[in-house]
């Protein structure tokens, strides 16, 4: 009998309507004749609250005890569906991270999945129930709790449905799927009936909120199918796939954006080798990403200006470690821009089609938009420009690519 | 080095505030050169919500389900006393039920504590930590969550300070200790200094809220020093210990009153053998415990009255019962009554002095209070009265058993 993975979101277990609907849900996949498993996030604002308590106790993110804490969100969550469950007749039952047991290593609050133990929900689906997993949380090998951070329940599921072979794996949500733009800027955005994991993978760390990034990559890496679907319609909604599953193809799938970056412009920085490593090294060293870079030609020879972003609330510390670096180097100023915005068109088709950049590039320009720094990969191009011309550029684009709907 | 186990109660840790001030109370008793281990309940208020959200769902109180969601209260208020412990530099890390483990059976609701592995907690305190053990709560041998019912977390820290061999177990509670009788009705009553477990064992069967009889009995069995005391004052409260230690005993320790009682008269029940059976098999059948009892003396020989109180809850199980009882025994009439208490006077020092019960009976009927039932034991005696002239009852018992505070 085929496997199905459900897993429902904070929204779509706010109040106890919303947790029978997602009992629903399981109900039409029973009847469908698929095994079931069920991974739950928190209610709605629960791990809000519960970190906010952790927070006022003096607690340390990283710390095993906020993670124990914050943990018992998904338990509550995961005890009431399973109740719901029960109440209709579906012999369910909830398990935790622990009893799963879904072993994580001890980095607390951001922790990674080292192993499942199929074993106690393959016992539980022998006898015909249907496991109600707490998403988000494993245990460590020495039975400590912990949690896997951002989009850690899209991440318990996905590994789920990759180690019990699942056919597909539903991620329930507040919206009908992915779309090819926010359409709470794009009001002519369309749900995408299918998209590949390398586009997903793009749009998800490109600023798309709907899935994570990790999530994305450990579907792809496994080829678990994803589907992201609203836990409130119960329409279809996108199917993640592989590359050989779309029909037919756009150039351009889908725009994202962020407004989380900051752009920094190091002004005269010496023009020589070893200046880009004792910039960066340090950053490093500090935790700090550093996404889009450009150095322009150096005039005289001798001094250069760089530009390059890094993600907005790690701006401060950034300065603070490039105002000790520039003790040596002796760039003239630092200048940093919060006002950015990045933009990316992403597309498979981009491989096998040219003037994609330039598309893009024209119709910024058409609209007197100024593009300040570019990044490409094979399937993606992003630029940065300033935030105020954002939902412009969203809007031309989502156009030029011919992505707009057309009922 | 001697260990003391502290157990604090939810309105102990109600806000950051009051967690700080338990956590202060661990710094005391680890600066006095003791070993601490600390069980807690959760925040006052977040066990009602729970069992109401688990109620909503549908869910049976005796379900696994149910307890894995109730359960979730102590996790976090064991994180969050653990959490203010690390900030004020104590290694406190929080143990749940199951990392204990706590094993108790399958009772889900009112689980009964099998055995405890000590090993974890002495591993933590061996390394100079503090463990923080969430009470109420346990995990049975196939690692279902359980909870072990009301008075649960004093339970379970009664029950480690046996297993561990504490020096004493402090009930950390909103009140200053044992009172000789609720201070809220008798101006007069004083904190007890010293009470013995047979006392208030009795005192905790007969209505006194400030400790469980569960709690009480497995604290005399495994002669566990118990003391209540107050967490907002820190003040010595009263210390529940063996009757040898107490110096100077009162006839009458304390006074105790319960308005959860309902009484229960069957009028004209045929007077043969057999009938007592045939009364209180299905009672006990159905659950119900039957307490105080009295039967008339039958006048003509044939007919007779029989009067006995059971848990005002199951009053209208219990006359549903009897209902179907009387097609074979042939009562008259079945009278209900609701408006009754109960008084008990309790004192070790019954069993060396007479007339105890005649100073009872005289104090009530000079006060024109009608005894309708007498239950005794060997250092308590019971009347039950109408509810109305409760207040007056206590006050008047009180002071004639010379309990009155004399500053």
């Amino acid at each position: 009998m085929s496997l199905v993975v459900q897993k429902f979101g904070g929204t779509s277990l706010g109040d106890m309507e919303r947790i029978a609907r997602a009992a629903g849900h399981v109900m039409t996949a029973l009847g469908s004749g698929h095994r079931v498993v069920v991974v739950v996030s928190a209610m709605a604002g629960e791990t809000d609250r519960l970190v906010a308590l952790a927070k006022a106790a003096g607690g340390d993110p990283e710390s095993a005890e906020h993670d124990a804490i914050v943990a018992s969100g998904e338990q509550v969550s995961a005890g009431l569906l399973a109740l719901m469950l029960r109440d209709t007749g579906v012999p369910a039952r909830s398990f935790h991270g622990w009893q799963v047991p879904l072993i994580t290593d001890s980095s607390h609050s951001r922790a990674r999945v080292l192993r499942i133990g199929p074993d106690a929900l393959g016992a539980c689906m022998e006898a015909g129930g249907v496991p109600v997993v707490t998403g988000f949380q494993g245990v460590t090998d020495d039975g400590r709790i912990t949690t896997l951070g951002r989009g850690g329940s899209d991440l318990s599921a996905v590994t789920l449905a990759a180690r019990l072979d699942a056919e597909r794996c539903d991620i329930f949500t507040d919206v009908d799927g992915v779309f090819t733009c926010d359409p709470r800027i794009v009001a002519k955005a369309h749900k995408l009936d299918m998209i590949t994991y390398e586009e997903m993978l793009e749009l998800a760390s490109q600023g798309a909120k709907v899935l994570h990034a990790r999530s994305v990559a450990v579907a792809m890496n496994h080829r678990v199918r994803l589907q992201v679907l609203s836990s409130f319609t119960g329409a279809p909604g996108t199917m993640v796939v592989d590359e050989d599953e779309v029909v037919e193809q756009q150039v351009v799938s889908a725009i994202a954006y962020s407004k989380d970056d900051a752009k920094i412009t190091m002004i005269g920085l010496p023009d020589r080798p070893g200046v880009a490593a004792a910039l960066f090294g340090p950053l490093s060293d500090a935790g700090i990403n550093v996404d889009m870079i450009v150095q322009n030609i150096s005039p005289d020879g001798e001094s250069t200006d760089l530009t390059f972003t890094v993600a907005e609330s790690d701006l401060g510390q950034a300065l603070a470690v490039l105002a000790e670096s520039n003790r040596d180097l002796g760039a003239s100023d630092i200048v940093p821009d919060s006002s950015v915005a990045k933009v990316s068109v992403v597309g498979v088709g981009m491989r096998s089609h040219a003037g994609v950049a330039g598309r893009m590039f024209a119709t910024l320009a058409d609209r007197g938009i100024n593009i300040q720094l570019i990044s490409t990969s094979e399937i993606k191009i992003s630029v940065l420009i300033a935030e105020d011309y954002l939902e412009l550029a969203l809007r031309s684009l989502h156009s030029a690519y011919g992505l707009d709907a057309t009922d």
